[in-house]
């Protein structure tokens, strides 16, 4: 459902009309309800149908859009996020992580949440991916992961200020986050050797440290552990440069030193077309690459291309997992 | 000249070959024989020919590569600089700002130089644009903008480490570089009403503080002076968002906090057809947005795309200065 207020129902219903294009089968997590209501205003034409299980999906796809029923129990205004319906946003993902935890889907994509509106409602958690890391009961480094045709980016650091994320880098850090976007990288995206560029963190990646210390106290060591497990991985690489069309296509993910670093150059190249991809978790999870947009919601002109990107990029993930469990010799 | 063991004499004798496709005529202010050679060597139908005066170039320009005599004294290795080489080098940056100067060439484009070895020849500046600067004998802060078709940047703060950067960046700092890009945009560029988009420093713009207090503390009082100003400035912007394909159209020119924040975008949009534009000189002087590439130097693989641009940008900035000049009655 994600944030009942925003675009989430909007792109959900256009990703639907788009079913004809080989668009994965997916059954929303919602309020049947609002779904309908929304598509009879936009004009969308659009059989909302409520299942009881997710197994009925795929069959039904095709003639209505599944609906796994989260009722609201109120009204929501587009644009205008309620704290009364946060238990039911928190209920949905609750209930999208229990299907796939018990085999009944084979991927959780998630739609945006307006963190305020969940903090008001006394929801616990800085964010989406971290509600995650809880409900699949892992107690190690989640990793956010975007992902677009041409480029891959990987943040060491997360939603802090600058500041604080100068402070925050490690080569510990470094490592944790290459090491599991490199297990990733094979698992789920299917490369065989995949090949990490590792950014520097200040102009020109400090230039031999005249530039600021980090590259050579923290990233360059971080480098030499990377090695030793075997992970293919060049930098610190001058972060202005590294973005570059030239440049991009030989390297299968950036390994970035802070959430800027890696999210303007991705943007900046494919806004719709960008992939968030949770990494690290236990089962597949990705979402779109926007937010809830409150400013559009409602009127129609929301943009489906991230969310659709997102249930393909998760199709092909789960299909690749389930391809290695197959090899593996367990049941997919 | 700029660096002779880097890419420039290449790239220069490029867009001499280009001169059928309206590229503004110059002179080069470079050793004659080093560029006939290289032309020799890459295989470039270049006929070097010297003149005592840069008057004569445009006549000549269609027949020949015009060239003020600037020589080095010594055979430089491509990919090998050489600090015997500097003082020329330098020379040569003196010798089109004095021809600027004295109203004899319309703008200075430089070719990029390496800065480590000139720093070894005693060359007491911290690159090219404060050389410039003292050439020109101003006093006040001159300012790095990036402009390729689709973008325009300047950051704030340059090239410092990243926690420097934080350091420095001050409401003054914004203001004045802001102060300094509008006035260029109306002057150089002829646009009329300048927009400006103003980045946060942090993720989201620091999300009303929660990420970081830069937003608050100094860029809204920044954007607040300016308004008084009666300048058009717009943020602080998220600066993840602000340069995607969608936004990027809706503002002149983007004022950046630090130096990777202007430059990943731009050269990831446009690496090769970005060209580097100093403000705040008397006299307009535009680079290739690239260094000396040392590593592909006399291979014939350099790209001119930058320095014709860098030219080109040149030429339509002096012509209208020229055209502001006649307009208030200055000769032109």
């Amino acid at each position: 459902m994600g944030e009942p207020a925003g675009v989430g129902g909007e792109i959900a219903l256009k990703c639907w009309l788009r079913r004809g294009e080989g668009v994965p089968p997916f059954v929303l997590v919602d309020d049947p309800e609002r779904l309908a209501e929304l598509a009879w205003r936009l004009d969308l034409d659009v059989p909302v149908r409520t299942v009881e299980s997710p197994e009925r999906a795929p069959a039904l796809f095709a003639e209505a859009l599944p609906v796994l029923a989260c009722p609201l129990g109120l009204k929501i205004v587009p644009g205008k996020p309620d704290p009364a319906g946060a238990g039911a946003v928190r209920r949905s993902i609750e209930a999208a992580v229990a299907l796939v935890q018990a085999g009944r889907a084979l991927a959780v994509v998630t739609n945006p949440i307006q963190k305020r509106t969940l903090y008001q409602a006394g929801f616990p958690f800085p964010g989406h991916t971290e509600f995650l890391a809880e409900l699949a009961g892992i107690a190690g480094r989640s990793v956010m992961m975007l992902a677009c045709d041409e480029l891959r980016v990987v943040p060491v650091t997360g939603h802090v200020s600058l500041r604080r994320a100068l402070d925050e880098l490690t080569a510990d850090a470094v490592v944790d986050v290459a090491a599991i976007a490199e297990a990733a990288l094979r698992r789920d995206f299917g490369i065989a050797r995949p090949r990490l560029a590792v950014a520097g963190l200040n102009p020109h990646a400090g230039e031999g440290g005249s530039l600021g210390p980090e590259e050579e106290e923290v990233i360059r060591p971080a480098l030499r552990r990377l090695e030793e497990r075997g992970i293919a991985a060049v930098g610190p690489l001058p972060p202005d440069t590294m973005f570059a069309a030239h440049l991009r296509g030989s390297y299968d993910a950036a390994v970035c030193m802070y959430h800027d670093q890696a999210l303007i150059p991705i943007k900046a190249i494919d806004f719709d077309g960008a992939v968030n991809v949770t990494l690290g978790l236990p089962f597949v999870r990705t979402s779109p690459d926007h937010g809830t947009a409150l400013d559009i919601a409602g009127s129609g002109r929301a943009s489906e291309r991230s969310l659709l990107a997102a249930l393909h990029m998760a199709a092909a993930m789960a299909r690749r997992r389930a391809g290695s469990a197959v090899a593996a010799g367990q049941p997919a």
